[in-house]
């Protein structure tokens, strides 16, 4: 692209609100659910929302092959490109990797990548520096930090650092509004990474918005909270917020949405379902909001039996 | 295979005493060396060391294609078979992929494998127990525990579960020799994953030995070490065990083995070499324990630009 | 797609008359060189041309790995596919590796894709049937007989049982305008796959058109040949259409392209360039028609140290 | 290796007399049978044979992956290498693949690979030798000749001209005796890719052997056969030997180990099996040399619905 494009494709990027990190529908088989993807993304689009992460640690980037997961990436830009931006997770641990898949990403139309530290594996500053100039340099891209997935934190003088990259959107940051709060006092650009603390991260701390997991239940309500300061609402999805992140994540959004009827209750390991009464609580919480969850006719407590595990796909 | 003989390799594996999680040397292309990777394993074992990782966290399988990862199993077993255990690290945080790797590993004839529990990804408890007795019906392994680097600790009932299982050898177990004690005391088989508490979880704490990183470089103390308690010997050790760890392990490591001549100074990103300061503290250290590292004629201080980074291979 | 979307698709690239397989041109390590791609298919369409195949056998999809080749399909959907019809040469000899590559290229938006019968490994006239069947379900397809290459005819009486699939677009048939005459006359349509018979199979065998590998260099000639009879121009051109082939395709072409200044001078091997002799009188053909060989401004013989060979990337 | 060694271990391989193209079996899911295969590679070493080609067209190389081909290399050296040679089909038309292929292979430790010309995209003669040199130079290696399956006749003068780098090992060549006379009338080593010629190719042109699909079913004949003149036995298993090839290999072979009860009646697509006229005339075959079927406890005339056609595995 030329640079001007590019600076303003960057300019635009950085201000999206409400990113969705959205889930990715399987099959019986344990293979993509195009249409159930699609009927997914569209009343996202629908409910306001202005990004997606394809492929996040929601979507279960990290259980696909890096050809269905470049896959994914192009079906998207392809079918809803014009109307969403579509960052696709072409992070990885591994330097080559990260850069193969993002080099691809970005040959495919995506318009940003999520790019994490090098997590498991880890490295030093030095490291850190070199892999994200790395992937920097392919494209725009919105850096992640969440130290209870990657075993290791970024640490501040490293942001400081690779912010000044042309092609740096922000940080998607999971360690707490007053983290946020001190990137974005020193014109760090960030989205917070954690539903429940959102509203005031946006509002009070500096955030342009969140990456949400929630939004992809209920993407109106989500919107509604990072359009306007919402204290009372925020409150209200107080209880959803916790019970969505009770089990790893996307353990509960799986579970959820298969309850909803929006996607076949199929898991690849190794996730499994919720527990029973895990389930019994999320389906009061999620009928009590029923109207603002798009597609749903209906919550159903859904017994053991009727959920598949795919080890092999 | 037949069952007594499964029965006879789990009851030999489980009394492993110095098993090293071996270095994978490089070629200036990024590709490996396997000259030097054969050297480096012939005197393991020419030092008493007793069985090898394959593509562990130390030897970067996190960085392989998983063909070349199940090339250098096969490689080791054609070469070392007889000679030492061959544990093949294919555990992955994606169950699919752990299942395909294990069962291609065990078909090129490794002994056993290395089992991570999801890491970045996560799971439940429940998820645990699905992924863990999954890759444990392939055959014989050890589970490795390390929630500095997965994000997430194998809780204690996980272990207690699983442990019954009859192709469980024990743990690889990082979080200090009080976890060891309790579940030696339990009868649950442990390996040290540290260095620096080896010396104590063999002796006092009820562990068969240690899964080390230090073995790649003085094989021979190591294996005195677990041999029979030597209080004053592992002392002298301290800071050269402090010293492998100032970074991320690998890093220290392949620093190490560069500076004594043994490997090319190849990193694979996002891997990069320590600092000028941190190589001088460790060539001093190297230096006096030169007569111990086998195949090494001199340590030296290696400059910043002698080092090979390679982020596409 | 609702059916009679898949429908109006059929009936629209049934009717596709010039249909360039696109080189793929490469950078100086070998990978994909997308910008001069890129430019190279934007004067196609420029000119006329209304379909591309994509990593055909000109294209070099037999050197590609799957994630580039289904790569390189998105990345033409995504930037050309509302002003061409593009057609992923998605097939192979092994039935698995033809589904899972149709499918993809599908998902991310390809319109039609390009089938061959099982080369090399060969099969049965029962085996023919069920691997069109299966990969014609997948979407619509144009099917390519080229025995020369596969070692195997695909016979008469295999095409009349295939041709009656919904998805069944037509023949691409390098065995000569008799058989094209033939197949014509009972209601399968056909692309003929030779440049130098391509004007007499539109014109009065009854073809709808030709899959060109000589409209990569004249894109608006070749569009004339098809667009009305024209048995100067035809005759015009025979040498051209004969130096093309003086070694198995694209050998002439990339030597051409390259010599024309419209691509980097990179060959994956085993191709290698022509001949210095074969380059001078490749030369003189191209300059006779340089003013219709778009973005050239001059052929140049090059020299054998300025060619690149790229075996391993 | 040491050259000494690589000098005699050419010399040994040369001198091969029966190599088995071993067939692949596969389980229900279409993956691999490696205990049927197993139990096959033993009963061809009790009868005899010396040589194994791993994942040739025989063993359905084109439809494996390379992890699972250089995997099932890699478990054959392990089983079996200090009892017979093991030489891998690492060979592909794309350069790129064959060499690093090729590199695995050895690096698993097979001795010898078989090294085809680029099948179906074809290429010059410069593009020959630089194809062949490249893997000539990875190790020891056999050229096969097959046109028919290729497209492409490997030309007499590349053969003469490769035929003197130190790790050919000779021709596997299927277009007839007089080739193989005057080949071997100039010093080229020669195995027939023929079964119904091996007989005479060996005893009266001049091979060393024969490289055989026929040996699968009965390896102690085909021993006989290349031990000592034997025209009787030789025109006895005329009709054997045309049976075998009634469709294309391994169509027939197969569709004859299934029905001998020595392999699960498991197709990867796109073979599938003979016809059920085909199949009678194969069992009355077949059952009169039941005594030297090894393994074989009888042989079945098998119905359509016994079979299993995998497309996806």
């Amino acid at each position: 692209l030329p640079a001007s494009e590019t600076r303003s494709t960057v300019d635009r990027l950085k201000k999206l609100r409400l990113i969705t990190a959205v889930k990715t529908p399987y099959l019986a088989n344990g293979k993509f659910d195009l249409p159930a993807y699609d009927a997914l993304v569209s009343r996202q689009i629908e409910k306001g929302v202005e990004g997606l992460i394809v492929g996040g640690t929601t979507g279960e980037g990290h259980l696909m092959s890096w050809d269905e997961h470049v896959m994914l990436i192009a079906h998207t830009v392809n079918a809803f490109g014009d109307k969403i931006a579509v960052i696709g997770n072409t992070g990885s641990n591994s330097t080559r990797e990260a850069l193969h898949a993002t080099e691809q990403g970005f040959a495919v139309g995506m318009h940003a990548s999520l790019q994490i530290n090098p997590y498991y594996g880890k490295t030093s500053k030095a490291g850190l520096l070199n892999h994200f100039n790395a992937v920097l340099n392919e494209g725009p891209a919105i850096v992640y930090n969440v130290p209870g997935r990657t075993g290791q934190d970024i640490p501040d003088d490293v942001v400081l650092d690779i912010c000044s990259h042309s092609n740096f959107l922000g940080m998607k940051e999971c360690t707490g509004n007053p983290r946020i709060k001190n990137y974005t006092s020193k014109g760090v650009n960030c989205w917070s990474g954690n539903d429940d603390e959102s509203h005031d991260a946006r509002h009070t701390a500096g955030a342009v918005g969140v990456i949400s997991v929630t939004s992809n239940v209920i993407p109106g309500l989500m919107h509604g909270l990072m359009a306007a300061p919402d204290a009372a609402t925020n409150a209200s999805l107080k209880e959803l917020f916790s019970w969505l992140f009770c089990e790893p994540n996307p353990i509960a959004l799986n579970t959820a949405l298969a309850m909803c009827g929006l996607v076949r209750p199929v898991f690849r390991l190794p996730y499994v379902p919720l527990s029973r009464a895990q389930r019994e609580k999320g389906a009061a919480l999620l009928t009590a909001v029923q109207e603002h969850i798009p597609g749903c006719t209906g919550v159903r407590v859904m017994e053991d039996h009727e959920f598949i595990l795919v080890g092999r796909h």
